[in-house]
This record gives structure tokens, C-alpha cells and sequence, in this order.
């Protein structure tokens, strides 16, 4: 084939989840739309690289309603409360908790776990704008609560610890607390597949 | 084939997780095996069979040590906490608790969960024997907790129920807490991919 | 999120394999690109939108060298065996079979197979083209043998029926032989877990 | 536990498809039937150990009928046709060929495929009884063809060409054949999927 099937090809392969196989077959699928569908979808992409923003303040992408907005709809909610911060690993867990409606505090997106041996971990994950977000937060004195919600896997266990060291400095001195999500057993899970570091958290945590 | 083949290729589906092609694998393979490795497996079954016994007080399968042994290793043990009594669905589930160092009461084997639409739960599972167990557990004075250890799903949150139902009057006017194990993020979750309810949980037993 | 994002989510769900979950994965993954990857990406779908087109004769997606190219590489290639025609389900089975180096002759894409109760199946898979080309060919006295080569399944079996019905009258007459390709055991299957329609094929087919 | 219930887990390891967490399961269930259920389960295993026996032509499995019965009851039925020999890995895909009803031979069970790095594969597989009854065969004059049904894989095929090799000379002169199962689109496997060698084989067997 061409170039832009080659192209297309590689860039589909950097997508989440997929491999040289399917990203022939989505090749393949965009060849037999229509013009009208494709416009479309260009159209919409283009849309969101115009539209589509970082927050300046938690990290998370969304759409601006005009042309000033600077920050997300949830750092921008005077509802929500101003006590307690969540850091998470990407976009997607924010909504994941939101749709627990059982957290109401604010979000900082990290943008991924720190890399066990990476050297420049700043490089990778949002570090130096949590640090600063942290710093404003402990002069404001609004701040209660850190929470970090990350995966349970060593590269998430190495960012708590990391994270931990970098932030208990900044809030030194302050009432803040740093806390981690309570492990256990999962829903769907059985006793006997569990490992026994969940069934000991599971142990500690009975209620 | 004949019938020795038959009830074998029967019984063998019964056992854990085997279908009906696998059974069929198993009986080929004892037919492919020497007359003295066949000799040995009835051998091991038939100790099994001599030996093996349930524990009147747990219900946990052992092996008597002696003629007159009726406990288990575990319900013998006088080291073991006896003011916290374990409600566990098999004997897998034991040993799961045992590996993890961090319970040192003891256990209670229901056999099963409580079937949601049983008449008579008390043919599938051990509940007389249970009811009877924390009676003189609450007359000896020495229980403090009864904890449920059972699988996170519909089938589990319907047996805690019900056994709550029945417990909840035999220890009244005691000081004997029912517990349940915490839920929370198990080792190896993301995020990401949990429901609700676990991430609710693990917001709440976040420490 | 906005209608840029739905639209996206919506869009990807119509991917072949793409769920809901991992269609909003791709549009954050789209979201953390930076504007020059996200312009790249549109660029090559505009690119694909103006240059590929679909092969008149065989149906097959490509991309013009010149502005008045109508035919595929594939269809253009005077040292293609003009006898010989394999009638396949979409382009990559094309793929497959360029990638054998067993085959030389030349291709028609259906776009699908014939669905099984489907009242006017032309409006779902290419059938009056492949009637008009037939026809050409059976004129142009070259052709020699049409092979069905589709997958080995209900829908399959049913296409090769009626496509059957639809050719045989078109070629009657001439010396053009309709053929199938072969059942019997693909790479990697072992006899005991093939089916007998698949073992007595690779009986009669033993060589 | 104790020795018995530590022999059981090691035996049942050995069973094909069973790792230790699932023995120890099968263990725990023997453990929970009552003891007729054990006593019938190794009746069974007994009658297999006393009646089960090895057909001394072709290897397969069977029980006896009578304490002089040497041969199963296929190479004793009269009505099979005596010119074709069908040798197979295992028992099961003597099985699997019977459900067809389209081979009426009889089977030579190898008990395996030969080990590519095996300096004696006599010692694994049964090849020297092959090469009796092969010689037997073509003394008695009645066979004409060896089909070799064998996996589709690299041991497989290293196995055809072994026996190739090895019964070559012991049918040099005669009429009798040597052919191997055709190689082709099994059920369900659709083009796109395939691999060129099955295309290939799938093209040459077009019918």
C-alpha cells in the first residue's frame, strides 16, 4: 500500500490496546466509509484539538464553553469541597469516582505512575504542578485531606511512596493528612483466589 | 467402552471444574498408567477414606493423628485466640487465612453459601451445627467477634444476611461483635476497571 | 464531556472490536496527544479520503498513482493469471493469499457474506458487479475457474450456495470450472479436538 | 496435612491439564464425599486396573469380554476393511474418527508424537510393534495404505517424516501406499485469519 495507509497503520498501532493486526483492520474499516463518514470524523478530531483543553489546575482534559476558561467544570464548582484532594493516574478514574457519588473533593491527574528507574520522573508524571498546586492549597488553608487512589501493582505502591516523600515537606506543619485508599476484597472476588496481602487488608478493614 | 469406563468418565465430572472432554482425558490417562501407579492412587483414596475425618467443632477435614483425636489441629490448638471465630465457606478458605499470618482465632466451615431461593438452606449448608457452636461459645464467655469471610457476590451478601439473621439472637445481650471483611481494592486493580461499589469501599477504608 | 467527545466515542464504538470502555480510552489517548499528532492524524485520514478509491473491476481499496487510475495494482498487472478468479469476503483475505505466493490469479472483493435471511442481500454484498464481470469475462473467453474462497462457517456455506445458484446460469456453457477451497486440518489443530465434518474433509483430502 | 493428602495433590498434578491449586481442590472434594462415594471410586479404578487392558495389534485400550480376549474389538471386528491402517497419537482420536463413520481401517495408536531432540524415541513411542505389524501386514498381503492422522504441528510433522523414514523400506515393493491427512480450512476458521500454509494447502485441495 501507500504512505498514508502505512501511516495510518502506525499511528492506529499507538492507540491504546492495539496491535499491527487491528490497526490494518481499523485501515481497512476507514477505507470502506464513505467520504461523508470520514469527513466527519476529521471534522470531530479537529474539534476537539481546537476545543479540547489541559486544565490548568488538575490536569484534566476537557471542552471550553468560552474562550477565558481556564480550568475544568469540577475545579471550577463551588460545590464541591474544598478540603480534600484525590490524586489519580488518569482522566478515566476521575469518572470512575464520579460515578460513585461518594467523593466530592477535587482531583489532581498525574498522568500516569512514576517509573521505577527513571531518573527524571518530572519528565513523565505532572510533579512540578502538584508540588505548586500543594504549596497554594497549604497557604490557603482550605486543604484537609490527600488522598492517593492508585493502581494496587508495585509501579502504583512506588508512586504513594514517591509521592509521599515529595509532599510531607509541603504540608508539614499543616493539619493535612495523606491517606490511601483501603484495600480488600474487590467485588466479584472469593477468599480462596486472594492473595494474602488483600486478605490481610481485608482483615484489618472489617467492619 | 464398558462400564468401569462409564462410571469413571461419571465421576470424574463431578469433581471441580471438569467437563465432560476432560473426564474423558483423565480416564485415559489411568488407562495409559502402570497397574502399580493405579495401585497406589486407590491406595492414597482409601487412606483418605480411613483416615480423613471432619472436625465436630469446624467442620474442617483432617486426619486423626489418633483413634480418639475428634478435633481438628486447629481447634485443639491452645494457642489460638478464642475470642474470634472465623465463618469461612471451605476448607480452601483456611488455608487462604492461614498463609496470611494475621488471624490467629479460629474458624467455622459453613460448607457453601446459603443458596438464595433454598427452602431448606439447612441441607446445603452447615447451619444447625453453627447455631449450636457460638451457643456454648456465648455460654463459655469467651467469644468477642464473629467475622464473615465469605465471597464478595450476590450469592455471599445474601449468606451474611441470613446468618446475621440467625446469629443476631444468640449472642444478644453479649458483647460479641459480628464483623465482615473489608472490600477495597484487591492486589492487582486498577482504578480504572473497578465498580462502584469497590471504589466506595476503598474511599471509605482508606487510612 | 461535550458533543465533540460523544461524537468521537460514537464513532469509535462503529470500529471493528471497539466497545464503549475502549472507544472512550481512544479519545483520551486522543486528548493527550499533542495538536502536531492529532493535525498528522486528520491529515492522513484526508489523505486516505482523497487519494484511496475502490478498484472498479474487483472491488478492492487503493491508492490512485494517477489521477486516472480506475483499476488496483492487482487488476492492472498484466502477468496475473487471467484464468483464474477467487471471489473473497473483504481486502485483507486479499492480503492473506498475496502473502502465500501460491495464487496468481485475480481477485473480486463481495464486501461481506450473503446473509442468511436477508431479502435483498445485493444491497448488503457486491453482487451485480461481480454478475456484469462475470458476464465480461465468460465474453472475453480467459476465464477459466471461479474459486469461492470464504470463511468456514453457516454464513459462509450459505454465500457459496447462492452465489452457486447466481453464477451457474452465467457460465453455462462455457468451460469454467466453480471450485472451493479445501476443508481439512488448518496449522495447529490436533485430531482430538477437530470436529468430523473437518476430519472426514481431511480424509477424502489426503495426499 | 498428612502424607495421604500430600501423595493425593502429587498424583492428581499428574493428570493432564491439572496444576497444584486445582489437585489440591480435587483432594478437598474427595475429602467432603461421604465414604461409599470414595469406596465406589476406587472400585471403579480397580476394575479399570483388573479389566482394562492393551490391545496387543494397535495399542488401544479396552476391557475384556473374556479372560483370553488379546485384541480390542475393533481389530477383531471381521467387517473392517482390512487394506487400511490409520495410525494416531492416543486412544481419544481413535474416538474422534469413529464419530465420523466415514474411516472404516483400523488404527495403530503410537502413544505420542516423537520428540524432535530424542535419541531413543523407541522408549516413548510404541515403534517397534508398528514395524512388526507392518511387516505382518505386507506378508498377508491385504493392506494398501498407511494414513498417518497426526497433529498439525512441528512434532507432528517431524513424526511423519520419522515414520517415513522408517516404513519406507518395509513396504518397498509393494502397492501399498503412505498418505497424510489433508491440510485445510478447518470449521470456523475464516481466510483472514489463516496462515499461508493453510491457504496454500487450502488452495491446492480445492474441489
Amino acid at each position: 500500500m501507500n504512505s498514508a495507509f502505512d501511516k495510518l497503520v502506525e499511528m492506529f498501532m499507538r492507540f491504546p490496546g492495539i496491535g499491527p493486526r487491528q490497526a490494518r483492520r481499523f485501515v481497512y474499516f476507514l477505507l470502506a466509509l464513505d467520504s461523508g463518514s470520514l469527513a466527519r470524523l476529521t471534522e470531530a478530531i479537529d474539534e476537539l484539538r481546537r476545543e479540547a483543553t489541559q486544565c490548568r489546575r488538575c490536569g484534566y482534559h476537557f471542552f471550553k464553553k468560552s474562550i477565558t476558561q481556564e480550568t475544568c467544570q469540577i475545579c471550577a464548582d463551588p460545590h464541591r469541597d474544598q478540603s480534600q484532594l484525590m490524586i489519580v493516574e488518569k482522566d478515566l478514574d476521575v469518572d470512575s469516582f464520579k460515578k460513585t457519588d461518594s467523593y466530592n473533593g477535587f482531583f489532581y491527574i498525574l498522568g500516569g505512575l512514576v517509573p521505577i528507574l527513571e531518573k527524571e520522573p518530572g519528565k513523565k508524571v505532572r510533579l512540578t504542578p502538584l508540588s505548586k498546586l500543594i504549596k497554594e492549597e497549604v497557604a490557603a488553608g482550605r486543604l484537609r485531606e490527600i488522598i492517593f487512589a492508585l493502581s494496587v501493582n508495585p509501579e502504583g505502591d512506588y508512586t504513594i511512596e514517591y509521592l509521599r516523600e515529595m509532599i510531607s515537606p509541603l504540608v508539614a506543619g499543616s493539619a493535612i493528612r495523606i491517606s490511601v485508599l483501603g484495600r480488600g476484597l474487590s467485588t466479584g472476588t472469593e477468599v480462596e483466589y486472594s492473595d494474602a496481602e488483600t486478605l490481610r487488608s481485608a482483615l484489618e478493614n472489617r467492619h
